[in-house]
């Protein structure tokens, strides 16, 4: 099940083939395994988690980004397992899998970005891991996976548990050619990225400089997958990848263009984010804290957070209750300095529930529990102390959810 | 239902005398209101939540603990309503309530402190409260509710969602005289206390300063309700007041008997502060996160909240799953600076499971599995790189979490 999760339509990136195959890390012949191929012109920008426990895959990458100057030509990305928590087995296992693919498709070996996503503390199947590589590279040498299908397989290879792919596209006009940006995302638990969301990868054919798609991309990233919360919990393997393939416009040279650019970059971003979000594990709710009259985005995110990830506001939302008294409660425990309650206004929807330290004037349960009883809840916090404003968006917390994390590894 | 809760049987304390009754703000007859008279010798700490939203009830509290130099003769507790979330309709109400208490028991409004639980964002019935402390100063100017079973009821009278009332003791020999220390503690929800849990009142006979009573307070509150959480949510009516009666003997003057009376105060706290977790909503587990070798205590506290808080963590640990890789991932989005992952080693009560950067050598999924298996799970985090410690006390994340708090205002 998933909250109102309609992605505007794909369309396929040109300088990008992909390969998708069932290797056997995952059972019952799901696919597992995406590799994907790029041209020689791309550059890439990535960011990772944060976590002092990242995987092996992100070492690798960090490394090998360091090393590349964003020259990447190839993701080789595996789901089913995270080789996270695998110390120095699990980082020699992920570099000879670059190796391996790199010779394979005769590319240097730090131009390969490895990923990987799955149970966290126990080592890759080492054997399966490089005949799904070697079946992989065959693939890419035989044939072009360069199709919608090809990108929809891919997809739905990264996915979890997840219960649908996630993958769309804007287009904008550049230099009176059209430019594609197309992202594909996956993540549905242990979401509360940390510089990036657990693995997503986004793909322009035009040209961009590497250091300029850097900038871009964490700038994004903040609005976006940055501001998104299931559960509070920040991956170990967090990745976000933006790959510019070159074989199309430059972009960057004219003001305004970039700015269309940058504009379609965030809407598929947020299209991606706020789609993790609508297919969390258990979501029923797809919910939105918008934040406004802040000193800063920094507090704004602060009080966004706090209510997105309160259990009590989770399981209120849950219930439909318009329960004001919770969000109180979580704006109250935000880590902000010296927040007035005389200042602050709540409203669901459009109706203000709360302002000048008491229940607003005029608010009745009956108007509360209209707005709750809906699956998609906007919720606005004014501070009244500044102008600087965030949105958070996050899902309600369900006996589905608590189902699905109970009973994930057994 | 509850885990192993099983506190030392309880001590009545002489200077307090107790008035518990069903004054009519809960439905059904069931006591929602708990009035204590204190012996006019007695001095009173008391700290309270950090929330930005507090509620009335605290405000006035600590309004009157600052004139009254911690002269304290009266507590009215209500529950079934927080008077939070109120403004200034809700802040007349609590200094009215204690007006009127004051009046009936003739002593200075400033010596009653408020105390309210329940639903958070609607006013007090008024006319019912002051019917109920009339009735409850008719009883105490009438009979003396020193007995045992006024104790129990006063502790049953606070509940709100606990399924049991949390009240204990702990004797010390002072001087060659017994001095008894009596608390009692309610709270099943929205319990990760600022400073203090949502309502906890001990008592002693001994006669203490009013500063030294603070000081101790604090650091004791430190290691015991400001090491407990059930969902992260920080109430908006926390308080934990510690009463000195005077009428036993004089504390403070030995150092000898000044320690031992701090381990029996904190005995009792800790009895309570894990009494709430071992009756916190939809508790099946209860589990202690111990986590050594800190730089300092703060580190500790914020490495074992990022555990006992993640959501993934407490499933897991609702299911018996012995998920380590859900323990590596909660420690490394702890906010704290630099871990370094191979310093670091995870147990499971005495199986070591993580150590030197991977899977602990000799770890097997049944040694782990033996630990969850138990309904009190010891979870042991070695920092690996200075000496200090702190343990957070928890509980899981069940079904029945969901449905308490998905149910509770309807």
């Amino acid at each position: 099940m998933a909250v109102n999760l309609n992605l505007p339509a794909a369309v396929p990136v040109a300088g990008v083939e992909w390969a998708t195959l069932a290797s056997g890390i995952k059972k019952d012949g799901v696919t597992d395994m995406v590799v994907a191929r790029l041209a020689k012109s791309a550059t890439t920008a990535a960011v990772f988690t944060q976590s002092a426990f990242c995987a092996a895959p992100v070492t690798v990458c960090r490394r090998h980004m360091q090393q590349n100057s964003g020259a990447v030509r190839a993701l080789l990305i595996n789901s089913g397992n995270a080789n996270a928590g695998t110390g120095e087995p699990g980082l020699t296992m992920a570099s000879g899998h670059c190796d391996a693919l790199a010779n394979a498709l005769e590319v240097p070996s730090m131009s390969v970005l490895p990923f990987s996503t799955g149970v966290i503390g126990q080592l890759l199947p080492d054997d399966i891991m490089r005949q799904g590589i070697e079946n992989a590279a065959t693939t890419l040498n035989s044939e072009t996976g360069t199709t919608l299908s090809h990108w929809q397989d891919a997809a739905r290879g990264i996915m979890t548990t997840d219960t649908h792919p996630k993958l769309t596209s804007q287009q904008v006009t550049i230099n009176g050619s059209v430019v594609t940006i197309t992202g594909m995302a996956k993540g549905a638990g242990m979401i509360q990225p940390n510089m990036a969301t657990m693995l997503s990868y986004v793909f322009t054919d035009a040209a961009v400089p590497a250091s300029d798609l850097d900038d871009v991309l964490r700038e994004v990233a903040d609005r976006t997958f940055n501001a998104i919360t299931v559960d509070s919990d920040t991956s170990t393997n967090d990745s976000l990848v933006l790959v510019a393939t070159g074989v199309g416009e430059p972009v960057g040279e004219i003001h305004d263009e970039w700015l269309a650019f940058k504009a379609a970059l965030t809407h598929v971003c947020l299209d991606l984010a706020q789609g993790i979000i609508r297919d969390a594990e258990g979501a029923t709710k797809f919910i939105s804290v918008n934040v406004t009259g802040g000193h800063d985005v920094a507090e704004c995110k602060c009080v966004g957070y706090a209510v997105a990830n309160s259990p009590l506001v989770k399981t209120a939302m849950f219930a439909s209750d318009a329960n004001v008294g919770r969000l109180l409660m979580a704006i109250g425990k935000a880590d902000v300095h010296s927040l007035d309650a005389a200042a602050i206004t709540v409203s669901l929807g459009d109706v203000v529930a709360f302002e000048g330290a008491g229940i607003a004037a005029g608010y009745t349960e009956e108007r509360g529990a209209a707005v709750m009883a809906k699956d998609e809840i906007d919720i606005h916090i004014d501070l009244g102390r500044g102008s600087a404003e965030a949105s958070i968006y996050t899902s309600d917390l369900s006996h589905e959810y608590v189902s699905i994390n109970a009973d994930y590894r057994s």
